[in-house]
């Protein structure tokens, strides 16, 4: 009995980053603070690098939730970006389905705040309408490990596959030889025990 | 190939506290007590809220196990109360079985104490019988984690879904817009953070 | 879409203690040798409390392996008791098998040392075979959390259900009226937290 | 309802050891290195002692991941050995496929780093072909809980097996009246308290 | 040898609140933020409920900081309320200073936020000036538990004893007949576990 | 620069068992409740087995913190047994320090429930007037690993010593050829560890 | 009794950092690598933002210890870097000590790799010359956390204080007047949860 | 106020290696087993690379306790060899005692099993006497975390130093330059970190 694979591809895929808003980070405490501010920024510097159609979204940015982390709207300038004036799930808003749509892309790698809420909801709604789904795990944060787990346990059951921003990249470039300075500065600069390798390999094959 | 998003909807809803006695209480550790009395309360702040038929039943109340805690029954005065006479699976008990038909809601929401027994037992029987069961995990507690991982698999095998009380709670209201101060008086009475956020942002707004 | 509940049948199970031999026990690690100790003890008194069959069977018991526990003999002098010469799957010594089946019964309990070895394999065998395997992994022991967390995945997958002992002896009694002193004693014989319970209960009603 | 129990089987399986470099190693964080030394080194022990066709790739061991650990080529001096020029997912390099085809085997154990990419992408591949896929979990590493948590997730949906190094080699062996001696003394090697149990053995009956 | 036993005592202590601030309140991650906020208000109601001199102070309120919690503010609307401008130590602003001498106390109970700053350097202050300082460990939080250990580390070494709300109210109260029912609503009312007890007890002793 | 070794010694010990009751076990959650009530057993049987004058004594007995464990009790059917009216520390109590002082020992082995108030209290108040004391950890529990941290802090700094029930049993025998089977007997009731040594000492040793 | 309280000040203070290298930094697993990155150049940011005189040094670092991390070299470009040739204890270096002296400075802050070894060491040394010593914990890593609290009890129990880069930033700084932008900014650069917080401050009051 | 730093010195120290027994080890669970089997090797190959006098003792070996390990006894053949008959002290046994004396080092690093026994006993003994005291705590080993943190607590209020086997040789080697080959081949052999960095470097340095 065989299983179709189903593979992050570069030419399918669309990512949408979901309320990683000022306030609301602050609820996160699954994840470590440095490590997931590195994470978001990570698989964000990945959307960039693979050229992936991106999705910015905020719930309620005008309150307590708080703006989005500046570094996102930095780095998409001209992504779409719908600040929803209330709903919950982001799929329930149609001008974000409208956007997904307009990517015209089948894979949806997705990741947010918090991880039961912002991102289990749209990939819940995104798996019914046919959509693969990929959750990025690490760059999703919220309230402890218990919420995460059962979170994922729904998310599983419905048909998302749970990666990370490294195996998400990984799989998305497929062969360094595509690009070996590209990927490698983007493990570079988040991941500091690869650059610790890629600091003693340079010093002595440079001498 | 499509997968049916099964959702919360107030319209469906109803809500089983199971046994959370002042006795068996003390068999919970795998949630801190000032977490779990928290979740406990969040969660039927928020089956009140959303005026959810929220139905109460307790296991040989007489004995050890003691009484029901005095807050839940404060909440819910007029709520149907049984209290079970030896059944300890609380589908064994018609009275409560019939009380739970009586809502007309095909989706029930189960949290108790303790989660292997007095939340999976039930939430079987209703798979069983057809309805759409979501357990409340951070409402409901048990003896150490490796208990609940085990009864988390078996509830999930069999088709239930695992969420926590703030899930539940976003699923139901799916919209700010319907009830802002509402759903904010919930979330500052039962999340620490989010009181925090909005504490901050009241000052700065109202300066 | 309704879902039959397997439920652990008094009339229907048998219990199979794999293995609790002396020297294997130092193996164990992801359970502290005190509560492991209890638990195996428990299970063992809930065989007996619910009379059901029970099997016992060790590997290799003359070699560094060591001898069966003392006390689960003791429990149960007249239990089949199949001292494997060498196969290190119960399932594949035809005595075991073969009482098995004599036992008539189609729900097995399957407990043992080591999670991933002398329970899992004979739960996949049975499983093949047609019977419904509920796995007590609190009395079953491995040599650290991510070898039994593999181990449960693996079994989940194969249909395998996870109890404890607790939760098996409460499916098993299904109603405190059939003996509240028989079922009380069990718990407080295992349970600390509700021995204490029962002792403050009995201090304040028999005054 | 039975159900096949999909068994390890010495005749029918080849091993696949995936990127243990000396640099990438230093990536792995979710089990402790002297641990993870030992396990690889008892994975690969296993599978010369039960002469499975065992496979070496290594992905860029000319830059920072660094050459393959030393004590594994030492083991296969005569094993394939695919250095991959670019190719993340093994299964991408037809010389490696080619490898594994040559075997002949229907059974892939399959153990690396890091476990979300070099393990899971090549487990993908392979069930997608049809191939019975084992994943070593504890002969695979990487960089935390959370992502191996993730990675298991996604590679037993897609229906793999998770073992363990111990585990795989018991389900190989299948009776330890095969050969006493070998297998003992791979248990020795790699088990410290299996080679206390044998050492206080064999003091008292060689008195 | 003997050694002075330094002991708080109702008539010579006061008690200082350092910075439980909104803003500064989410950089706390050693302890639950339910847990924390509990442990917070208990301390602040022990105080009251002991009449002890109680003195706030807050850091950069107008700022990212943020406001001091409204709670604190509530109940101790005619205590001494220090907002430094400035000074990070507490004890380097004579308004707080003079406020703390103004007690005639020489017992001074600390907690804030964060712990190796707004606690430790006061504390350390204190100590150099000759006052016995008591640091309510559990009403103070910080970044994470390594740098709390280190923050407790000094502080020990210069002299300061570490204790929790619990412990202090009970070494402040020394017999439980000076007020059986005050001291018993304090604890019902931040021990859940307590509360229980008295739940149990009461529904026994009152039938 | 030598340093003395305050050493025990069975000739100058007496062991004091604090409030070791039924309604304030159930707060105890920085030991899990199995190996707890071992420990307390343990340090019990121990004291019986050297003989060690010891004295029980619990507070509020009567109230919501429940009677003494019965398993204390009956092992010391003669020992002074102060049930404090009122008094938090024992050491307040002047029947409890005058059992104490008849017991005409300077070593005093404490343990009991809540570590840094019930242990803590008269560990300090016996410390000021001269007693060497040891506190015997493992059988004394309390809310949680910070406070029972922070109550080690404060009574190292005031001089005890931090023992637990195993420690302090070989410090008492001092050579196993007093009596090898009553010490042997001693582990083997507490130590599953211990005991499988020798069940599988036994059975090779005695074919 | 009173104490002095040995307090950092900015013109007594120089900074030492050892041996961060990129090799060695591989060994560093009590701390996660992307928190530990962020500690070791948020204390070179701090060292830099109060001019404190600052010292490199490394050990071997032409073989597998590696280059100093080049981020550390690039802050401080004209800072004494004193290559060590074989001393493993950086204060058995001549030139390393010279350094040191010349700056004139009594108090040392001392961050290294390995804890143990390359931080104790010459911290101990320093003590015996008479130096005040402050060790930054959080910039200091080792193989774990045993061995971390090992070296930390044998620094304390010479006269070392433990600090962290946040605490020793704001015990240099003493008032926020001096600079509130710099300090700022040094903090929203290693804070991610101040950084939300000014995030959210100031997109609120520039509105 | 300068303080003596009190430093291993090859010309002063010997070693005690104090029942490392094949039964005892079984007791040790504060330590995983594949790390403290590398942690004793790693510390007797320190001893053995130095040429410190090493001493071994055992107790009642032939009982449950079990023979020493034997790679001990292989490494260190004609070193004194104390197999005590009683003495759970060893330094109550005459014959240790005047072996330490004969090695004429005034520096005693000492490890064993259990910690707070079989190290903190003798190590008490050996400060009483005026010896300077060295306690390895990562090849010492006990019954868990919980117990050894007491030991430590103990040993080092009466003065011990907490050290590790790296730590130690470190500090016993000083300088590279004495020999980097051999430290170097000590680190490879026990650091799989190291090794690995060794095995990258020497891979591009000998190209």
């Amino acid at each position: 009995m065989t299983k179709p694979y189903v593979r992050l591809d570069r030419d399918h895929a669309a990512v949408l980053l979901v309320d990683h808003q000022a306030g609301l980070l602050s609820l996160v405490r699954d994840i470590d603070p440095d490590k997931f501010k590195n994470n978001v920024l990570a698989l964000a510097d990945a959307a960039k690098y693979f050229n992936l159609p991106t999705i910015l979204t905020t719930s309620f940015e005008t309150g307590p939730n708080g703006p989005l982390v500046p570094e996102l709207k930095a780095l998409f300038p001209d992504a779409p970006y719908i600040a929803r004036p209330g709903q919950i799930n982001a799929w329930d808003n149609e001008d974000f389905v409208k956007a997904v749509k307009a990517t015209g892309k089948k894979q949806l790698i997705i990741a947010g705040v918090v991880t039961e809420v912002c991102v289990a909801f749209p990939a819940l709604s995104a798996l019914e309408e046919g959509y693969e789904v990929f959750v990025i795990t690490d760059a999703s944060g919220t309230f402890n490990a218990m919420t995460r787990d059962a979170a994922w346990e729904r998310m599983v059951a419905a048909g998302a596959q749970l990666m990370t921003w490294f195996g998400a990249a990984c799989e998305l470039h497929r062969d360094w030889r595509r690009d070996i300075e590209g990927l490698g500065a983007l493990f570079s600069n988040h991941i500091p025990d690869y650059r610790n390798l890629i600091t003693a390999y340079d010093t002595l094959t440079t001498k």
